[in-house]
């Protein structure tokens, strides 16, 4: 039995050794389309474990599931790097109403922003100043501002192509909203739901308030579309409607978490290491399988289609499920710390967490050599409809690597659904379709396996690419 | 009132005839994101109308509906023109069964296949034997196949990413499978679903009798993908299992339809035409909003957005909402009859049918001139992602057009989850994301604008392309 395995087997590396790239490619895409993991693993943890908001029972449970599936795979390495991690809670569900006279109310759709106070326990209620962004509170001025609720409504801008400019041209109002309403004496804030379609659905995501004090902060809620919408509206036949929200949110102490890592070890350059990662916490609403579920699933796939094709990476490939993304960024920065401590090399970096959609390519944050060099790859990916090859943001949880050395890159799905269900209750399994997840783990695959076997800035290996 | 409004329209027009394509394209693509009409019209179509399965009262409410919201558009010219179409219904609810033993039975999700003959009023009960494709017939000969049922089971080739060579690789069981079973003396047909997922939904489509005698068809339907996976898993537990099904589909006389046509004239070049469109009919399961209501909204949005935005076109564009693609190609030849006794001189004509996913790129059907011409514009698309400009089909409706001289041209959505939906009864409006469709037909209008603007082997005016 043993010889004809080893027969077998080195047939098996023999025959690799000659493929070429656009073969062992074809490869990828053809094992992730059929045999991939990612669409599987990712049930387990959106349908099994559910949402994972750092410092939850979920987070915990996500932590041993992800590092047991990695030991499964038999890599060289798999471990739990420790994190302290903060953790917030959203209380009881939330309640909100617009109230046009007493006893007139209409209720609305609210969720508390992450890092947010409760209000006072019997709720808030005050008259609404509506505005469009952060710049018009200091026109406004206290005397408007004074003992109300602001309520931010600038909306993403639709018009633009790539979704996350939008919402980057917007995040503002929920990110600094609270902050900034305290200096006027804003008692609190609703902000509209970073989405650009009209729903129901509030979406979460942080909010900071800076270095106000513990006992100044006003507390914080997303209003779903529709209903800022209706609340503009209504705010336009009444001025002096008043806005009553409850919610008990509330930050804890912080707790003990983990980033999840495992590593196949470099044949030739073990030194030279190679990260792919998501963030495995997610939001508490939905159960986070686009943010960052679908990233986590296909980097640990990454690294078992690489040793199920019985590729031997010449640099160690090490992928990262990051924890706390969203609500501290401690899982990245301890990472890089660690990293830097232990002065390891890190020469390349991928991060999924766009959502598991279609891929189109990656961005990336890279000197001029190694962009061009990856520049003549590009042609490779033509068979599959990856076209993106361009300069950019890479990921958060991998941006503390940033060395002025190693090549960082974020995997770039097609955007348009993705703020539909970003941080918000249909973030859910039923939104992740298996091909798209699939051609997105094959697409960072390909990558990995193309930069492992040339490295970056190694002119003599350029011109090798077997086509 | 007069005055101002001209000197407003007038200072509008000298604007946009100073504008670059590059300005024109930005203003088509922000006017159908933030004020696009498909994703509405699509919605009543779907949800207030429903199925459209030619000769059905939806397909009769579909014409009038598109006809009407065309005039509404203030149009030069709306008309019907008449078309005989095919009349087939699918009568009561198909009801199947997988017998291992009397009066152990198993229900499994079956459809008839459009233009199927019914089962005997009592239904079918026989053995079964499956096949992987129709080459296999012959090795199996009559003597295996006699008084059963063929089972076509060929998937899909998941590792394919043009999904539609997938299906195009496997749907010959489904158009060509109870004609070259009969030969064989099989009693009836039942194929697993034009899908690449595994799930409970039957997918219908065309099955083609050929000049086989009425009296000799046999009945043929399709099985979901979740139970060809069973019926074939029992079937090698119990190779003398057998399969009951009923249906009472049937063929009706040919009744009167219409392609439904609007088109504004154009300014310099009147009888060169160019003609943008999708089909009207739908199958009866679902609604159609993917096959192909969305092409057919996103068509009517190209004209309204062309007008909205004040472009007079040199040469007449047309919409063109075809009768009758799903199971006969009556409307597409009409069309194609009637261009050509009247010596109508089509320049190009553009289909959108392949679903209203995100939008890719397009297909080409045309000569090495018109293409390379088409290749220069291929920069302007690219702040929209499009990127996909290759040669190929074009659309069944505008397929008869075909004559050496126009350019046929199909748009190409993003196609991995188009075959989750078409023909089945899932392919409903919910199945439908608003800017995806909006990206759609704004890809449509960029492309007819070019068009229109530059025409086709005109050399001169090709380098005056202003970006």
């Amino acid at each position: 039995m043993k010889y004809v395995f080893f027969l077998l087997y080195g047939a098996f590396t023999l025959q690799l050794t000659s493929q070429t790239d656009t073969e062992v490619i074809r490869n990828i895409y053809s094992y992730s389309l059929s045999n991939g993991q990612s669409y599987q693993w990712l049930d387990h943890l959106s349908n099994q474990i559910g949402s994972r908001l750092s410092g939850s029972l979920g987070a915990e449970r996500a932590v041993a599931y992800t590092k047991e599936e990695l030991q499964k795979l038999g890599l060289d390495k798999v471990w739990l790097q420790p994190v302290m991690v903060p953790k917030w809670v959203r209380g009881n569900p939330e309640f909100a109403y617009i109230e046009t006279a007493p006893g007139e109310t209409l209720s609305v759709n609210i969720c508390a922003l992450g890092g947010s106070v409760s209000t006072p326990l019997q709720g808030l209620k005050a008259q609404v100043v509506e505005v469009q962004g952060l710049d018009e509170l200091e026109l406004l001025g206290r005397e408007n501002i004074a003992g109300k609720i602001v309520f931010f409504n600038r909306p993403m801008d639709e018009t633009l192509i790539h979704t996350f400019r939008a919402y980057g041209g917007c995040v503002d109002q929920r990110g600094s909203g609270a902050k900034e309403a305290i200096k006027y004496g804003a008692v609190g804030v609703v902000v509209r739901s970073m989405n650009l379609r009209l729903d129901d659905f509030p979406h979460t995501g942080s909010t900071n308030y800076g270095d106000t004090p513990v006992n100044k902060r006003i507390p914080a809620a997303a209003i779903s579309t529709n209903h800022a919408e209706l609340l503009s509206s209504m705010l336009k036949m009444d001025k002096n409607l008043k806005f009553y929200f409850k919610q008990n949110c509330r930050q804890l102490p912080d707790v003990q978490s983990y980033n999840v890592i495992g590593e196949i070890k470099g044949t030739e350059f073990p030194n030279e290491i190679i990260v792919v990662g998501g963030h495995l916490d997610s939001w508490d609403l939905g159960d986070g399988s686009h943010d960052d579920g679908a990233g986590c699933t296909q980097s640990m796939d990454v690294i078992r289609i690489i040793k199920k094709l019985g590729i031997k990476p010449k640099r160690t490939i090490r992928v990262v499920m990051f924890m706390n993304e969203e609500n501290g960024m401690r899982g990245g920065n301890k990472y890089a710390e660690i990293a830097k401590q232990k002065s390891e090399n890190h020469v390349f970096a991928l991060e999924s967490d766009s959502g598991g959609f279609t891929p189109r390519g990656f961005s990336f944050d890279a000197d001029d050599t190694s962009f061009n060099q990856i520049l003549n790859w590009k042609t490779l990916f033509d068979p599959y409809l990856i076209h993106y090859f361009e300069r950019g943001g890479s990921g958060a949880d991998i941006g503390p690597l940033k060395d002025g050395t190693v090549v960082l890159a974020g995997l770039r799905p097609d955007s348009q659904r993705y703020f539909d269900y970003h941080h918000a209750a249909n973030d859910t399994f039923e939104a992740i379709n298996k091909r798209e997840l699939e051609l997105g783990a094959a697409t960072m695959t390909a990558l990995v396996y193309l930069v492992d076997k040339y490295g970056f800035n190694d002119i003599k290996n350029t011109p090798q690419i077997k086509k």
